[in-house]
């Protein structure tokens, strides 16, 4: 999307811009190798239309790699406290390399006994789950991928921010002909985006979605926007985000409870965020052939389930995102002027020059 | 909760009534130890004020047991695919057995790996999920409970019964001061109990929450009521229902995509239910005493956010069936006439004659 309504749309080329963020990355001093996983992750969450993951956020990285409370060269320290659990030391480097490397360890764990954990400690933001949960998939592993996140949710009966809307992630390979399972959700009501469209429209938001500034129940989508967004399905909503305080927070050594760094409104101090990442073999108890054939059956019955609406088809979790995914590699991604120009400003800071027009899809 | 509004209510004794449902069971052939299990079980859901899951169900439970589609001994096998993960079939036993045991399955392995999983195949309707969250932090782990059940909610942009509203539950032990984590939730935005009751009451529903027997949203909670209960959120509760068919159904070689036997209709076939149980160690990358040093400032810091309203306070997830449960065990458990009368009529089928009167507290 592009980031404001009624400019121009160019259709980006979206390897040409997965190497135009990793060169902006590896001027900041990032290995070639770490600077294209940045680049992987940012553009994979454009593709999949989840712009707010994407490289919209590449300002805020950079600042605060420039600050010094992110780091480029994290030495990544990895322990290794029972046979199929590995602690990661994040260094305050990056959330993108320090999570890719739990999952690493967390595969590797599941490769020998069945199931890993992986604790993340002095990470940072890390973008989309759903990245995570490809590589699993890909790599033929189901797996779990929690973290917590700065205060922007009260907890249940608070009526200010102390929990995140952490993402509750999980994901597991597909069969033969259906696709894997990605399940990225936030543990918000709705996200923010929703009530600011309603408040650029001037509607209403339902009784449930939003506190105002004053932490009040409001349905004004303004007021709703200065204040703060409440729990999925209440109670609920708020417990899947105290648990993942306990296994991303509370369990690996992160900060937790209110504690984890902002990383707009703290730029001083690194952010110091938990993950918890579980993989596990699909196919444990069976072979991988009827795991196949038994999500293929899954998926099937799912979507020949008689439908609300004749004209919606069923979707899986991650479908209209994959969906989104192949059209925008085959189109490109659509992004702004706006957008173009913070990437050439991004690269001028580190001394490179990129020409924008080099990276519309079929120049 | 008495069974129907209006009637006597007796406070009657947890243990003795524990005593009871075993004998019960016990005349159905369970072994003592199982048999013991059943009632623990149940007693446990009517403490905590989870009147679904309790001794409501004997009724069920010893009419299948009677038909032969639940076995009163089952032999269940145990086999270790991978070295932290096992794999058990229920062979059709009351799931309470089958799924306790793969709870001991699974902390068997986290003990000597970190972490363990347990699927499970051919059990049955376990009852409630916090029963095992509550057996494992007594332990000292962590733990996933998942289960898969028989259609009666929709898949997201379907209109009849396909997923269960299978619960989702994470439990964690507690600090030194602080309670456990036990978060055991629906995935359907509410009970149907929540309908029953505004049916009663006359009211309206609001939108979304149910679908009419045409599959239309209605906010008549009596069309509701014949009708079926809608995923929370929408797509996410639909996402975590179909996550558990995949870790419970798909996985485990159980039934799943709506094939999963409903105990009360399908009365001559096993259900042929599926679980998957992960458990782990919290203290896993620290030390017990900083966990739980730490669960502490989790707990305090979410008690001490300012309320939405000052009269209620902010309580974790499993804390007011845990209050329910110590005052149940205080003053007796409130029982009807009827519950009484089924308790005596079910111990009647069975050869033994139960004085319901003992039961009482006080007696």
């Amino acid at each position: 999307m592009p980031s404001n309504a009624g400019e121009a749309v160019f259709s980006v080329d979206a390897p040409r811009l997965e190497n135009a963020v990793a060169d902006i990355f590896r001027g900041l001093g990032l290995s070639a190798e770490d600077a294209a996983i940045v680049g992987r992750y940012l553009v994979l969450a454009d593709l999949r239309g989840v712009g707010t993951h994407g490289i919209s956020r590449i300002a805020i990285y950079t600042d605060r790699l420039r600050r010094g409370v992110v780091r480029a060269r994290p030495e990544i320290r990895v322990t290794h406290p029972m046979p199929a659990a590995a602690h990661v030391d994040g260094d305050d480097g990056l959330g993108f390399i320090v999570a890719r490397r739990a999952l690493e360890e967390a595969i590797a764990a599941a490769e020998k006994y069945g199931i890993g954990i992986a604790g993340v400690s002095n990470s940072t933001h890390f973008g989309m789950a759903a990245g995570y949960l490809l590589d699993a998939v890909e790599a033929g592993y189901a797996a779990f991928v929690f973290t917590n996140a700065s205060p922007s949710m009260p907890v249940w009966g608070g009526r200010t921010p102390f929990l995140g809307t952490s993402p509750f992630a999980f994901g597991a390979p597909g069969g033969n002909g259906s696709p894997p399972i990605i399940l990225d959700m936030a543990t918000s009501v709705v996200a923010r985006g929703k009530i600011r469209r309603a408040m650029q429209k001037g509607e209403a938001i339902p009784t449930g979605w939003a506190l105002d500034a004053e932490g009040r129940q409001t349905t004004d989508a303004g007021r709703a926007y200065e204040g703060i967004v409440l729990p999925l399905g209440g109670p609920k909503g708020s417990g899947l985000s105290l648990m993942m305080e306990v296994l991303a927070g509370v369990m690996t050594g992160a900060a937790f409870g209110g504690q984890v760094g902002d990383q707009y409104r703290d730029r001083d101090r690194p952010q110091n965020v938990g993950h918890s990442i579980i993989a596990f073999r699909p196919e444990l108890f069976g072979d991988a052939c009827a795991y196949r054939t038994r999500m293929d059956d899954l998926v099937e019955r799912a979507r020949g389930c008689p439908r609300l609406d004749e004209d919606q088809p069923i979707l899986m979790p991650g479908e209209p995102e994959a969906g989104r995914m192949a059209e925008r590699l085959a189109h490109g991604i659509p992004l702004g002027e706006a957008d173009l120009a913070m990437l050439a400003e991004q690269a001028a800071l580190v001394g490179l020059s990129i020409d924008t027009n080099a990276l519309l899809k079929g120049q």
